[in-house]
């Protein structure tokens, strides 16, 4: 938990950037509840909802907190434990001492809460809360708004009446939660260091024969030692072609590409998110180091132009052309690369964007609608495949986390897919693509960068070895030890 | 996954029971989804819900399947994948194929599931479902049959007219999955030897001036290595008094004892439950040898009376006067046993039961309501604090599996508060336990049993050291290593 003055300020920011907007009524926050995994009590490890660890500090389940637009009034809703809950869960700090730790003086227990958003509805006061990322919040503001499900997880504006998510606090909140503070920025590159142990584990594991669940076993553990656990789902397979393969029952042969994608989440739970992919072997052959090459081109490009007043959507672009140029060299492609650009040829071999933002959530934010978070209001989303998966589109500005994670995948059922439906036949040479790269795989490198004044820096506090020489020299030192 | 005529066998075992317990109409049951953790798409480790295992056995998210009671029937309820869904999760098998290799011959998408129900509930007929864990199934079912939150959580007879989980239902299950089939046993014992690693892996980690969650990392890591996860939320702490701690931010200090409670689930879903209390330097100091040893003689008692015809009860109660004794020994109570088991008096030192029912769930079945899981229909749950918390107490059957889980504690605000209530005030040294026992912590010990014909089996491959001299042991072997 950062200082008291530290969630001061940011509400102190909202209720100023509610005011100009127009917003009346209360803002309402609901934190996480546990998450029962296979019953009722046996939960997953308990994760704050990110906006209340934001805006409130409190990083434990049950809490509740409103902020009163008009009169600047807050307060934490929350119960206190009893002789059971202490045999259970130990001495627990009161309510009231954790809420004066958040900078804030007044707590009621948690049934006040719902009253208290009562009473204000019933005086036709606005209830502004955001979309709700977990089903039990989901049933509790349902339950107290009378909304829908759709409803909740959906932010509009709350001229129209109001049961639903608010798109005037999503606003306030994306525009604070996205420019990172110091004290954050240091979060964040404590959140790099665990991914850089955690991917060193991993290519350390990385030997033939082994079970790839055996690996990402030794590479979460270090997450778990060091951190809160893993910002996501850890992707590592041999079939890197698959964008979010979380089937990790392979075994590392030789010749093979192992994809990891995997972050950490520090203790105080900001994430982290890099890529590697590593030849099982130790040596890249000539066919996986052209490829490589050309997607570590585009890695190191966007770093080198992500820089305040350039939009990342430009930047997606550029990485965009240059691969093109790459792949047409390699006999992949053919033709003008403007044309290919203005068609979204490049989306068959990357279906994705070159990154998005990151924060307290490693898609930081997503679920207060993409559009509104990674898109200025002047900027449409595209309909092709790949940019128009671009999850960060915003023109750059100082303390802007993005990831940087640009990829090459043969994906055999996509290519079936375009060229039965004829997609940029001119351009793609599919003749060869089925016949030499059907079992290539995937490659993605992936770094998080912090937007500077001048242009931008990589998180953390150390870069994993990222050029082909450069993994091919850590894999042949890993052997040695 | 088994081979399909395990579930086969386990439907039509279902069926033949319902039909004898006279419950007509359909069995419904709902896999689980994703559950997101921070936003909606970044979800915990997907797990399968565990009677959705048992008779349907596919383990993916998206699943529902009912059974006609009447006619016998079966049909499984889900979506087939499209492109966009095989570029970022790779080939799937097909429903169809999935629902084969459960023994099942037909499947529909999964729009059909509410189709198929509301049908039938148009005509009258019963719906009995198994009582939610997820709130998002809660939800569904919520939906579907018009029911209360609290009604769907709670199962209930059926002959009232239904809209709430069904006890018929609930009562046919937890026979079945009471008793552990030989492919079941088999999965135990694996998900008891990464238990063992991972225990392993504790113990060799615990090194003075290591914090706690350095330690949680290194054995959480083995049995991602190993198995799906861990079966529950690990606990380890020095402050083994609190019964589920889970923060993890002490450093290892000299004189302390180290408990882990902490288990395996295999990559089938079977779980494991152990427990051991270190003393962090590598040797007991005699006071906590002393208490070390009553434990260890509650839970070798256990393992030695647990068997067919007995009671767990029993077994709780037996273990209980053999620790009463100790604790006489000690100086800890004083007076006649018979008097302090009427009383209750080792709830002070002991707040929880000897054990509880263990399978896919570490606490098997536990949302099914303790008392149809844990109890037989003669018999009534105390009221005291300690065997009012036992989970287990049936008259034990081969293939039954209870943990065996004796500890001592010595709880601050417990204590003050009994001694406040004039509680067991003449059979308590309420002197020695404030002036001496108040920073002492507390042991716990814990095994797995498989009860057998004649008796029972500790599942795993191999014990980990339990009494004083083999932990000490093992200590001192890891040291030199």
């Amino acid at each position: 938990m950062f200082e008291s003055s530290v969630y001061k300020n940011r509400r102190s920011a909202l209720l100023a950037g509610m005011a100009e907007s127009g917003a009346r009524g209360l803002a309402i926050f609901l934190g996480n509840t546990e998450a029962p995994m296979n019953y009722r009590g046996n939960d997953y490890k308990f994760r704050q909802d990110s906006s209340f660890i934001y805006f409130w500090g409190i990083d434990c389940p049950g809490f509740a907190a409103i902020l009163d637009l008009e009169s600047g009034c807050e307060c934490i809703y929350a119960d206190d434990v009893d002789i059971d809950d202490i045999v259970w869960m130990g001495p627990q700090p009161s309510v009231a001492s954790r809420s004066a730790l958040a900078g804030v003086e007044k707590s009621k227990p948690f049934a006040a809460f719902a009253e208290d958003v009562k009473a204000a509805m019933a005086k036709g006061r606005a209830i502004h809360h955001l979309p709700t990322s977990r089903y039990y919040n989901n049933m509790t503001v349902a339950a107290l708004t009378g909304a829908s499900y759709e409803a909740c997880t959906r932010p509009s504006s709350m001229t129209d009446g109001g049961r639903h998510a608010s798109l005037e606090l999503v606003r306030e909140v994306v525009k604070l939660r996205l420019i990172k503070e110091q004290c954050e920025i240091e979060e964040l590159d404590k959140a790099g260091e665990i991914g850089y142990l955690m991917h060193t584990a991993a290519r350390r594991n990385c030997r033939l024969g082994v079970v790839e669940q055996e690996i990402v076993g030794a590479m979460e553990g270090v997450t778990l030692a060091h951190g809160w656990g893993v910002s996501f789902t850890t992707i590592l397979s041999q079939h890197g072609e698959t964008l979010h393969n979380h089937h990790h029952d392979g075994t590392v042969t030789d010749g093979r590409l192992l994809l990891v994608d995997a972050g950490a989440e520090s203790n105080t739970h900001y994430a982290s998110d890099y890529t590697r992919t590593y030849p099982t072997g130790g040596r890249f052959t000539p066919k996986q180091r052209e490829i490589y090459d050309i997607v570590y081109a585009g890695n190191e490009l966007a770093a080198g132009l992500a820089a305040p007043g350039m939009t990342y959507r430009d930047v997606h672009l550029a990485v965009a052309r240059v691969m093109l140029e790459g792949l047409r060299e390699a006999g992949l492609v053919r033709g003008n690369i403007d044309d290919m650009i203005a068609e979204g040829t490049l989306g068959m071999f990357m279906p994705h964007g070159l990154g998005h933002n990151m924060g307290l959530d490693v898609h930081d934010m997503e679920d207060y609608g993409e559009i509104h978070v990674g898109y200025d209001d002047d900027q449409v989303r595209s309909p092709q495949l790949g940019l128009g998966n671009l999850r960060m589109a915003r023109r750059l500005r100082p303390g802007h986390v993005v990831t940087d994670e640009p990829g090459i995948y043969f994906i055999p059922a996509l290519i079936r897919d375009w060229k039965t439906a004829g997609k940029s036949l001119e351009f793609i040479n599919y003749d060869r693509l089925e016949k030499e790269y059907s079992d290539f795989g995937g490659i993605r490198i992936e770094d998080d960068l912090l937007i500077t004044e001048n242009g931008c820096r990589r998180l953390g506090f150390r870069r994993l070895p990222a050029s082909a020489a450069e993994v091919e020299e850590a894999m042949a030192k890993d052997r040695e030890e």
